[in-house]
């Protein structure tokens, strides 16, 4: 049943795609002639351009943070609850941008477009893309929009990652910077969970070596491996007890290898549902700019070094039951930007939905959120 | 190169196996007519029998905990720390029974076994067993060796979980019980790791729903991610950060899909290593055995209660950094304990180690178990 369009939505959207003849040099060493990036936009850039806001978008997030491509959608954008009229990010003052990033799979270029030097698609040759080289990309699309300074640059978890990055590399060209249950690297357990997704999907045997359209198969099993695994760390263990306990998926306890409880049931589906809309060389680039993102590390390993240059504002925000980048991440970046004598505001979000928490309206959080944008509003003239 | 047994060890030491022709009706409903169990001992069995102390395994483990097989083998039973002469568990008093579980791949019956009735092996046809089956056929094992009451029944991990059981259930026979690093039941979240790891053996193509060995073959791959993703749950992100870090496998950044970091080589060779020495559908079983295991379901989901007709003294130790079983879920069984008016020590032990912790020989731990054996070995007669 198509949803009516609740009146602070920013209503029925229709994706831009901006083809770059640029070439691109990727910090891997390799390089891109030429790339598409699919984008929407909500709300009205103002004459000075100074109220556009870019949002940044995390492992398996798009282009499409808000509203509706048709209004038979079951739902809307991943960021519907913060991006709107009177929400976090007030559509009635700011120019919302947002992208899907290079290397995706929902129609900016990625692993599943074509090639032009072979007239293929790329699949598994397509190169490794980092945080830094989004950040790149996004100051192109910035370029066309004629937007030479975002009021704000936001992201939660890999898209904070984005945010910060920016911050550190173009400091010029945005005013404030939000980072939202982020961290500044990866620690070795978060890595050797995006290696135990990666392995899923390679050790599949219709992975193909990432040629899986050739074989006009896909990967299904270790996709759908690499999903349960992350919807485990996207989730707390007080989460999923509230969510679902020992609950039993038929009343009884069978004793046998099927299904048993309704946790196991609920990992299933998101699993088999996931394989059907995200692909897995995209799944891969997406784990391997995760795990090279790392700043600091053209800086020593020095952290307040890396941030000397910053010149936004931030507002960090973490979440007390989020063990994927729990709020001690988050410190490391306050305290460097502290010592860096930046302007930090810094908030620890009692929430016990983990790290989706910050994808969820939980009032005090969606609360400090607005607060702070309204300041961001402030400053932009209208 | 052979090493030189230590002066503490208990040596050289034979494995038995005992086979059992009592038919064992299996509370998932299914009957074995008869079963291998094969065991260790270690130390003297004195003369009124009161000396005898078992040891239950975790999911990997066997009966082999302590000692060698060969002048040759490269190291020694999985809690040779905690059993031998002047160890915690010392050797000088008591007489240590430690076997591998029934649907275990070390020599006791399993899905590797001979079914008598089809000749062929049971493969996944082998009848889920739970903690509670477990216990039953330890008591069978006691039978034979004519012990009518060990001094302790003592287990980390799921072995915990047996020695718990066994205080609930056969009251009468056991003077103290020793649950190391446990909990009463399994959360969501550790359900959820199980069934991540059982679709990964299940969706392996070479595991032939589970007949892998009339195919000649091993889910190498699939029991190989399931080791992996255990290995992440056994150590903590502290251990992992203190061993690994982001280390670098080949002193700099690649920037492409191999192993780029050492904790990906870790995993990866704990992985391949894994598939040579354990059976998948053994694995399979033993993470059925944890899920189900619950024994408050029996008493209506009320702890105290299920305590009530324990009269083993206990001693409970948990890790801080343990986050497969944290020091909560020991809570939870200090405090039932404690309002069902049963003696309980409990001891939180400082380590950065994780689950692991508890076969690692951490001063602290090593100490407070050894004293309260000490206590154990001073009411056995001589």
């Amino acid at each position: 049943m198509p949803v009516t369009i609740p009146s602070n939505s920013v209503g029925l959207i229709t994706p831009k795609i901006l083809h770059i003849n640029n070439p691109i040099n990727l910090e891997g060493g390799r390089y891109l002639a030429c790339y598409d990036l699919i984008y929407e936009t909500y709300g009205e850039l103002n004459a000075d351009r100074s109220n556009a806001v870019l949002i940044c978008h995390a492992l398996s997030g798009d282009h499409h943070a808000a509203g509706y491509h048709d209004i038979n959608d079951k739902k809307p954008g991943w960021w519907d609850v913060a991006i709107g009229y009177g929400k976090a990010i007030d559509i009635n003052y700011f120019f919302v941008v947002s992208l899907n990033n290079l290397g995706g799979c929902k129609g900016s270029t990625g692993p599943n477009s074509n090639n032009p030097e072979t007239h293929k698609i790329y699949g598994p040759d397509f190169p490794i893309v980092t945080v830094y080289d989004w950040v790149k990309t996004q100051a192109a699309l910035a370029d066309h929009l004629e937007i030479m300074q975002w009021a704000a640059v936001i992201g939660g978890s890999l898209g904070g990652m984005q945010a910060l990055q920016w911050a550190i590399s173009l400091p010029e060209r945005l005013r404030h910077v939000l980072i939202i249950a982020a961290a500044p690297k990866l620690s070795a357990q978060n890595i050797a969970f995006n290696e135990v997704a990666r392995t899923a999907i390679k050790s599949d045997s219709d992975f193909h070596n990432g040629h899986y359209a050739n074989y006009n198969t896909l990967p299904r099993r270790g996709l759908g491996l690499a999903r349960m695994l992350g919807h485990i760390t996207y989730l707390s263990d007080v989460a999923m007890g509230k969510k679902f306990g020992r609950e039993l998926r038929t009343g009884k306890i069978n004793y046998g290898y099927d299904i048993e409880f309704q946790i196991e049931s609920y990992l299933q589906h998101q699993s088999s549902n996931f394989v059907e809309w995200f692909d897995a060389n995209t799944y891969l680039l997406m784990t391997k700019a995760l795990d090279y993102f790392d700043p600091a590390k053209d800086f020593n390993n020095d952290l307040i070094a890396t941030f000397a240059g910053i010149k936004a504002k931030s507002l960090i925000v973490s979440f007390t039951s989020d063990w994927r980048f729990s709020p001690t991440r988050s410190h490391e970046i306050v305290n460097a930007l502290l010592s860096a004598n930046k302007y930090v505001s810094y908030v620890e979000i009692d929430a016990h939905q983990g790290h989706d928490a910050f994808l969820m309206p939980i009032d005090r959080y969606i609360k400090i959120f607005q607060t702070y944008m309204k300041q961001v509003a402030s400053e932009c003239s209208v």
